[in-house]
């Protein structure tokens, strides 16, 4: 490709947005594109110049100036615009392409959380990507809140990229209302979106696999969430010594607040910055718990009570007659009985981010404590009446798709998913495509497989293609053959040949 | 539920876009909403007014002022928030829940989409719901970039919800670059959102499945793709008496463009607007082309050439010697080879609503007239270049999954989808939950699929909930057996009943 002037650059006033020297180039793939004269901060530029630039310079650019006589209709297809925009081929910085690759890993993933749910007996569910930004503004301070793709849309609605699938599920319950028969058992694999500080491995989309007990105000529906997350694990190669489950209750937290006669009001606060004590400093959480209004005393209960790692220390400082303990007791007892004793354990620390958990809660985490919670969740018996709408007892959980495939990584156990075909197909000579797609058309009724070779290819291509894409047999549509009504197969893994009546062809 | 007097009303500061008289209410499922005295466009209402008065209410509301002992413990989880806000259980305007009777006609519809992008050997890839908006804008008047879903992203990116995967394919293909083994055989599924005006049937959001070949020049590629749609209609029923393909080159108005020395530069425009013949009066077509620059005696030939519906009748208006006339026939050719020569038919007047089509365009239609365009596709050979790549051969379709569905219902063959599951099981007793937790984990770990029932029920309700749920077996856990080690098991469907040892259940 010849070097082109830097006057030819055209550029595209749709595209003034992403104005950037270097940006706008007629060379492809080049890796010294030349430089621009122009820089954005120091010369301001005008779209409407620019366009009319394009335009001037279009008609040179295509090299055509309108034929004249019909033979020019094989001068090659007309150009779609008069102008090129040089686009930035990477995806919205914090999202994902899926190249076939990707796509295979994505659809395993996904298989794996679909085969658990039907074992589980769970029916899926889904909801729209974009729903009224109400349904996630809640007042407790959540990270969430801050982090919303919100925006009004051309009827004047304010809408949002959903963070998190629960709100959806709630308001579709509530809507459902009487005509569903409890309680539900409903999963769901859907993409949410945080608009985050992008750091190393966060995104800003991620698809979410999410179970939900809908109708259930027994401990035996959060056992029985743990129990599918446990067997997905095992499922996909991981065991108890690599992950685990902490698990508590938040009526450990509102059984404090109680009993030093703080506000209700305060309880979902009092946990989102509980939540926090990870990541800021101790000092940092204190101040906030007392900015609330929680008095000092208090405070420091609270904080001693969160360094709890055990049920009977817990018991000792709240007392045996409360709900938390109960519970929490129930659930260990069911974890025996439903086989994952081994990968939970009480940790009082552990609250959950999201304003709206009342009970247990719990989070998957991987012992070697490189990464983030893997997946989390709980009871929100009262989400439904901050819609508007009757509670009903809830519990679920959100498992997202990074944390656990950077965990198969550091495993090393990444499955490794290579495409699958039956048969690749191919004419030896050009007339016999016909010949070769009713080779195709008939393998196929037959549920076969088949990559069709659309082109006329040297053998050679051929073959290499068909190792490529992993195809199992190698069927040529030959002239002699093809006139006795046969064809020629090859098995690819052993290389034997033999020649097969179409009509026997399986 | 007491009627709550209308100065308890509570407010979300945060619902403000949204505020009507008659939307914020205690009461749920009310079909008479107490009438509230305000209204929004006599009274201006200010959020901080309404928070204060929500703060104020919330502890008459809550009824608990904080318990002072530990026993207050049991009276229930804490409110999430002081206020109540009574949400739209609607999804967004246009956009659709997908509760599990509908969630099960989309995996079925999707699994169809998949089977038979696997039975031609394609590979499944997908890209971000969330798009540059650059990607999108193209200047040939297309209702698309009128429709755009676009917004502002924190981070001042003009960013949109795709309208359409193909400039995605096209965007990934660019950076794949010289990495990617051509042809490309590739399909996605994915969710493509329009603004439109709502009419009956239309929404704003739909899933498309998208087949595309890139790096075929020739038009075995076209053949190929239909083939791909025929063997999904048989598929799911549809026969080539309910459905066909009108196949039309956008190199026939190329060729008549050239003949009156038109600019390539109308190609696209041209294209546009003739998409639009059998929406608007022949007299808008005739002055909107016109306006683009066309002399009436190219109009005048260009609408009569529209008409035709034979390719002999074409081939003598055009003359023997151009492109689109030979692809044409190619096409009908192999269409026969392929065994799907009673599905379609030329027709000129076919163009696609899209600026990028450079070649053969084909849309599927109902015989029946009834229902609009079911899927549509053609070659966009010069798509790449106007993103700054290299040109590369392509085409490829768009699949609705919404008329399709329409025309399914329309001859009664919409699929009657239940939920499968092949066990219910359900303890005797209470103190048998953990029994029964241990048989659903044996089950489950052997492939079966369980629902296990988490509370205590009477029997007559699990027997409901086995027929709601369509299991196969209903295993009960009681106190006499599981002392021997064993359960009863049903047959549901017989009604045949024993008992089985625990370790020969399979």
């Amino acid at each position: 490709m010849p070097p082109i002037p830097s006057s030819l650059h055209i550029f595209h006033p749709c595209l003034n947005h992403y104005l950037k020297p270097n940006f706008f180039s007629l060379s492809y793939f080049s890796i010294s594109a030349p430089k621009f004269p122009l820089s954005s901060q120091l010369i301001p530029i005008n779209p409407r110049t620019l366009s009319s630039v394009a335009n001037a310079l279009s008609p040179s650019e295509n090299g055509s100036g309108g034929g004249g006589d019909r033979s020019s209709a094989l001068a090659g297809p007309p150009v779609l615009e008069n102008s090129v925009q040089k686009i930035d081929v990477n995806p919205p910085k914090g999202t994902r392409d899926f190249p076939p690759e990707e796509m295979r890993l994505r659809n395993w993933l996904f298989h794996n959380f679909r085969e658990v749910s039907r074992l589980t007996g769970f029916e899926e569910v889904d909801y729209p990507v974009l729903e009224s930004e109400a349904l996630f503004i809640r007042k407790a301070g959540e990270e969430i809140r801050d982090q919303l793709y919100c925006f009004e849309d051309r009827g004047n609605r304010r809408v949002a990229l959903r963070p998190e699938l629960t709100p959806s599920l709630a308001r579709l319950v509530i809507q459902k209302g009487k005509s569903l028969s409890l309680p539900l058992k409903w999963f769901a694999i859907g993409q949410c979106w945080r608009y985050e500080r992008m750091t190393r491995g966060r995104r800003r989309e991620h698809y979410q696999w999410n179970m939900d007990i809908i109708g259930v105000p027994e401990v035996t529906a959060e056992a029985e969430l743990i129990s599918s997350i446990v067997t997905f694990f095992k499922k996909i190669g991981i065991s108890a010594s690599d992950v685990g489950f902490k698990v508590n209750s938040r009526k450990v937290l509102q059984e404090i607040l109680r009993s030093y006669s703080i506000s209700e009001n305060l309880f979902a606060k009092v946990c989102v910055i509980i939540d926090k004590i990870e990541k800021i400093p101790i000092d940092e959480i204190k101040k906030e718990l007392k900015s609330v209004g929680m008095p000092q005393e208090a405070v420091n209960e609270l904080l001693e009570v969160l360094s709890v790692k055990s049920l009977s220390e817990l018991e000792e400082i709240l007392g045996g007659a409360g709900e938390a303990i109960a519970e929490l007791k129930q659930l260990f007892s069911l974890a025996e009985k439903f086989g994952y004793s081994e990968w939970i354990q009480f940790d009082a620390s552990v609250v959950r981010g999201l304003a709206y958990y009342t009970g247990i809660v719990f989070e998957g985490f991987d012992r070697a404590g490189k990464l983030r919670a893997i997946c989390g969740g709980g009871r929100y018996d009262r989400l439904l009446s901050t819609f508007g709408g009757d509670d009903l007892p809830a519990c679920g959980f959100g498992f997202g798709d990074a944390v656990i495939i950077e965990l198969l990584k550091e495993k090393g156990i990444l499955p490794e998913l290579v495409p699958q075909i039956e048969n690749i197909v191919c004419a030896l000579d050009h007339d016999l495509q016909g010949a070769a797609a009713t080779v195709a058309t008939m393998l196929r009724e037959k549920g076969q497989s088949v990559d069709l070779v659309l082109e006329s290819k040297p053998l050679k291509w051929v073959f290499k293609r068909a190792a490529r894409i992993n195809a199992q047999r190698l069927i040529l549509v030959g002239n002699t053959e093809w006139k006795k009504g046969m064809v020629s197969v090859k098995i690819l893994s052993s290389g034997e040949q033999s020649e097969i009546k179409l009509d026997e062809l399986e």
